[in-house]
């Protein structure tokens, strides 16, 4: 989707056609913030919480255990096959409390924009972003709205807190694993980074490629209602599995053996890496996520999740192979093991 | 405070002299990013919650009626006479959940940083943040960083999320006001924006202005200890005591009148204005706030509020003269009538 997306509902009852570009007093507290946020934000997202309008939403909390997490979202390009800013900015953050264990139920909405951003794409963006909350079952409670000075920022960052409510009494941490745990993937590896990356780079071989960017809470929530005994979960976005997995080894003390053969990954995705000398392993994904759980519980856990569209590859992928020493290493597909470090960046910026 | 304050205390377990600036990989996910949460933000900031570092904050939540709210800063200059992005982005937001009524208990802190943005500073700001969330009694419990190419930033915005349990079953809000309330006010106005501005242009006959950058929950929660039955309150920032008040008599169809003599403004700030060409009504504060309440307990109320340093000016500035329509009008010190509107914009942009 692009700017000149003939298909995009263009109807928006802020005045796109008087105020074709932010400037800079839409984020200066007065008239023109007040229409933007009442005609344009409110009108899309608006809420019996969010349409109270105070300084913070308040709600009753349905139970005890909540979970909170925090993304700000600085992608180039703003659209990119499969999603946008929008949808990734409500993903991103509600896949994160999902990670914890806990259905995500409210969300606050905050935007950077830079002087001369078209209201357009504003527009686009929030449509998106209502779709995606929507998607989720989360409500939009709460937010902000700054404009900083043209060429201060870059076009549009935003910033997305989650809350949501855990039911579940496991404790799903990397402190939770075992010895012997099994380590499953929920789709294939690296198509965010890469079909971002060639939206970025207008890279021809690589038009096909569709982000994974999407909810990951419907799959949770099913896992769970399974009784599937997670031990812990990660979505595996900046820094790719890899990073993930060698973060969770760190917190947790465990020594990690993938399996290179089973980790899913398409052939578009492996080519485009070949060719730009990417390691797949280290690439974004947005809508994949690896849990440990008991060995007993696999089986279980893959028909849960490949009841999902997004959740069709889902595969074994490794095991815990000792506890009490940190370290993660590789079953390559020619049979030779290979140790798995942490990158000192990412392979490429700007990614979510 | 500035970069080069000798008093500030420089020992940080992140190595600064190996990165005396932010470069690309800081927020690329992998092992740099690691070692700047760990080192920089996890150092200042740890706890119990924080220090679990899974994808969001888990916690028991106190009660059943929760407060939430967000707000980014994007503040120019970072550091003024008062405070700086740090303080501005612990008091903001947790301020806001003060106004709800409730206590804030928890804060997500996302930085989105510029490519080539000072260690230094960062690790000021760190500390800034750190000190007021102290003295606010809040806890840091999530986070996230990002960093954007030179360029595409101007340094460092910071957004937080707070989270507070309310207490009172007082329903603070714009619909609970009625006629005949009393508006109280906490303190003097115009002080945040001319000490930013002053600090930006570096006007030398304002250089002994002070932002009153500060928290505003430890006089919210005496208020609400007093029994102190308040209908409506609301922080002055962006946009100041006209815009605030305005927003009040639009979201609860009132009509208040202001006195202007009564509305207390420091000579300096009003000679500021004066010269500047500015309505200090309008011009933002970061630590002052309005209330609406029945009149017989008012002297009460101001009596707390006094209590605080920052109190220390608290006064009556009008009332609630009919319900049912909404405006705002002033009781000008010459005895005239003079009506109140919205600002498109705001005077000063980048305030917050």
């Amino acid at each position: 989707m692009s700017d000149s997306d003939p298909s995009f509902n263009l109807s928006c009852p802020f005045p796109i056609e008087d105020y074709p570009q932010v400037i800079m007093a839409h984020g200066g507290g007065g008239k023109l913030t007040h229409d933007l946020i009442q005609k344009m934000f409110l009108s899309a997202f608006g809420n019996s919480i969010a349409n109270q309008q105070l300084d913070g939403a308040v709600f009753e909390a349905p139970g005890q255990t909540l979970v909170m997490s925090t993304d700000s979202h600085v992608i180039s390009p703003l659209f990119f096959p499969g999603g946008d800013i929008g949808s990734l900015a409500v993903y991103g953050t509600t896949n994160d409390v999902a990670m914890c264990g806990a259905r995500p139920l409210y969300l606050s909405i905050a935007f950077i924009l830079e002087e001369g951003f078209s209201m357009k794409s504003l527009w686009k963006i929030t449509q998106s972003i209502k779709a995606a909350a929507d998607h989720t079952g989360v409500k939009i409670v709460t937010g902000d709205t700054k404009v900083v000075d043209r060429g201060k920022g870059d076009g549009i960052y935003i910033n997305t807190t989650g809350f949501g409510h855990r039911e579940t009494s496991l404790d799903i941490s990397p402190k939770s694993i075992r010895e012997g745990d099994a380590v499953i993937i929920s789709g294939d590896i690296g198509r965010h980074g890469i079909a971002v990356m060639a939206s970025r780079e207008g890279l021809e071989f690589a038009t096909d490629l569709i982000s994974d960017c999407g909810p990951l809470s419907p799959i949770v929530e099913n896992l769970l209602a399974s009784d599937i005994n997670i031990h812990c979960m990660r979505d595996l976005t900046r820094g790719g599995l890899a990073t993930a997995i060698l973060e969770i080894c760190d917190q947790s003390s465990i020594e990690v053996i993938l399996e290179e053969k089973n980790i899913p990954i398409t052939g578009a995705v492996q080519g485009a890496c070949e060719i730009l000398g990417l390691d797949p392993h280290y690439v974004a994904n947005e809508g994949c996520f690896a849990a440990f759980l008991p060995t007993d519980q696999v089986e279980k856990a893959l028909e849960v999740i490949r009841a999902f569209s997004q959740g069709k590859k889902a595969a074994v992928i490794g095991r815990v192979e000792s506890a009490g020493q940190s370290g993660l290493s590789m079953l390559t597909k020619i049979g030779t093991h290979r140790i798995v470090t942490m990158l000192s960046g990412e392979q490429l910026p700007r990614i979510c």
